[in-house]
């Protein structure tokens, strides 16, 4: 695809030290109007992602962008003269945070979006496909209980059931929020598809790393092949039986905390083996319990209380843990007379990232020179709704310490001036 | 040592079926003057144990045998006749129950006791050292959250932080119930040895076994080679770093609960292995837990708390084993980046059994035709007590379902009367 060079006359720069400035000032206009605590609170479908909607909107007009609202109240903005007759690239991201989070969550993907839209209206640079930021509602699950509203809104998969779900705090139902934010409750409880993914060249989502592993491996910029699935269990329960532990000789024992010990270290054993051979996966026990009710320092542990969640990006790893699990589960049951109860099983599909997209913005770092390395994203974003809604999706990481989801989250202004470099560069000449 | 044996016209028999026949009519009035729910309670120098022992007073008295209280407000049954100025043996256990306990633990020992005497004073037999029947006071810790209060009191180890404590019920101190009972609560305070152990020739209790051994191996009888000791820790913290369960990759976790079930997975694979070596030993991990206040499905756990405790019949066993978990913590420290508080350690000595006394008690036994087995005692007992007072002990287990401390504990009168007789043929040539 060729890039068409405007006239020299209708130029005007937007330098990086002016994006640099208009990025610090937008940050801080965002925490400012979303302090609270030591974070910031935007509330899904609220006023705090409300206001910082209209923060974007009213900088994106002050640049000569075009800003309308979507059938789910995201705010979308366009260049003035974009096609509509072809399939555009979506620039997105969220708005809203969790109770007292952090700034950059979201916001970072929202203003890197609309540096490149304003840098593409200033240095007149068209692209063969338009683009388009989308600011997207209610990524976070933290106030109803379900994370994705705007998107999921989008792509027709909200159901009354979910529309229904009340306020953290209000009780107040999703969709009188949605309703006042200006959804149309309507198409979206009916699940309607409100986007048509083949209207969609392509979905970009910049975002910050909310996991440990670009600071511990230096690098500013990361590309995520995947976003992992997961089979989680809320409840795995040994049973065993309890007793004296002093009169209980080991081979009389059915003590569930020594099983259970026994369960995760194979486990612990399988996943390191896995990584060896190059599987992606994450496996957490997050709570273990005996029962407060019955436990006792000289009782043999009866019962013993434990979640689980193997989290990777391939749907076949998944499936084939979980049966290794399962199978270990079967020899220690043999193996110390116990039994392991698990609650119903939940499976959030991997979302795969776009081959040609991961490769393009490969390419992109290495001619800006940026450091970068590939890697998948543990934590779930709205670039998993579109790759599985048919949308050929990509996402550019940048570091942050201390993770996400806290006020402490650092992300460091010169890596995402680096991100935002590279989403623009892959804007140009994207491979579609 | 002889045994003489006296006139032929003094001798009454008291044969299998009269001592069943009382043996019965005595558990069945315990059982019923104390029955509380579905099971029994006695408290600890309380009513229920005052009544119970007043029912074995009074029927030793109508044997017309002697009855009298120590110091401790133990009861003492002996012959009328007994020599004072020689050690007596003395045939001892407790009347006292846990709440809503069961019949037969402690109340097994006592009636096996006044069997015993019953039957040298109905039989004419006389005995190298006089035999002394002790119905012990206060051995469950239920009541005042400290056991063996009675065999305490005689060797001088109660203090008066322990006459302070408290009934788990009313409140009221110790001190007023074993005064009310009729202690010298004086002598008791200043800790005076009210029993010198140089007039004492040996300590015999039976008990019900309270493990599951004796009913797994099909024994009635069994002779305890001593009562195991114990190291504990109230709590063991595995302090970890919590994370996000899906962005942290293996590599860069420290998960306290992996880490913790490593440890207990090593731990008890060395119990398994030391015990193929004949090492006598038990662990318990009775409690773990997450912290509720932190803890999630998707949070990798950043602590973990368990409670250990290791017995052994061997000091040495409990001491190196207590090394050994050092170890493994170190290397386990090491290779995870976290880290193992453990509480202050509490120890309790192991008690030895005299070998004269098993040796005597097998063969025993072996005359009677009882299948019998040596076996360590995982519970405590007043017999460790009176061994690490200095007082040659010994233990005669009887066979019991379904442990102890609870309702369905299920003495076979069968077993009991083995157990009983095996005692009283012990008695008749001691090995003094």
């Amino acid at each position: 695809m060729s890039t068409r060079i405007r006239p020299i006359d209708s130029i005007r720069e937007f330098d990086s030290s002016e994006r640099r400035a208009l990025s610090e000032q937008l940050f801080g206009a965002l925490r400012e109007m979303s302090a609270d605590g030591p974070g910031v609170s935007r509330e899904s479908y609220g006023p705090g992602e409300q206001e910082a909607m209209e923060l974007i909107a009213e900088a994106a007009r002050d640049e000569g962008l075009l800003t309308s609202w979507d059938e789910a109240a995201n705010l979308i903005v366009e260049l003035p003269d974009a096609r509509s007759d072809v399939p555009a690239i979506i620039c997105g991201s969220h708005l809203d945070s969790v109770p007292q989070g952090g700034n950059f969550d979201g916001a970072a993907g929202v203003i890197a979006g609309l540096l490149a839209l304003i840098r593409l209206k200033r240095e007149g640079q068209t692209t063969s496909a338009p683009v388009r930021l989308m600011a997207i509602r209610g990524e976070e699950s933290a106030w109803f209980g379900l994370c994705y509203l705007g998107s999921y809104s989008l792509f027709g998969q909200m159901t009354r059931e979910d529309l229904d779900r009340t306020h953290r705090s209000t009780g107040k139902p999703l969709r009188d929020y949605m309703t006042a934010a200006g959804a149309d409750i309507g198409r979206i409880e009916a699940g309607e598809r409100l986007l048509a993914p083949e209207n969609v060249a392509a979905y970009l989502e910049l975002h910050i790393e909310q996991g440990p592993v670009m600071v511990a491996r230096e690098v500013p910029v990361g590309i995520v092949t995947g976003l992992r699935g997961n089979v989680r269990y809320n409840i795995v329960r040994c049973v065993g039986e309890a007793g004296h532990s002093g009169a209980v000789p080991r081979w009389l024992r059915h003590d569930s905390v020594l099983a259970a010990a026994d369960l995760l270290h194979r486990i612990d054993e399988h996943w390191r083996v896995l990584l060896e051979r190059g599987l992606d996966m994450v496996v957490t026990a997050g709570i273990i319990s005996t029962d407060p009710e019955e436990h006792a320092m000289s009782r043999i542990p009866g019962e013993c209380d434990f979640s689980l969640e193997i989290r990777s990006q391939s749907i076949e790893t998944l499936e084939a843990f979980d049966e290794l699990i399962k199978a270990e589960v079967r020899s220690i049951e043999k193996e110390r007379g116990v039994r392991f109860e698990f609650s119903r099983r939940s499976l959030t599909e991997p979302a795969v990232m776009d081959q040609r997209w991961i490769d393009h913005l490969s390419s992109c770092c290495e001619e800006m020179d940026i450091r970068y390395e590939k890697l998948p994203s543990g934590a779930g974003h709205d670039a998993a709704v579109f790759a599985n809604g048919g949308v050929p999706s990509a996402m550019i990481f940048v570091r942050n310490e201390h993770g996400s989801h806290n006020p402490n989250e650092a992300m460091d202004m010169d890596d995402f001036m680096k991100g935002a470099d590279v989403l623009y560069q892959s804007l140009l000449e994207p491979p579609l």
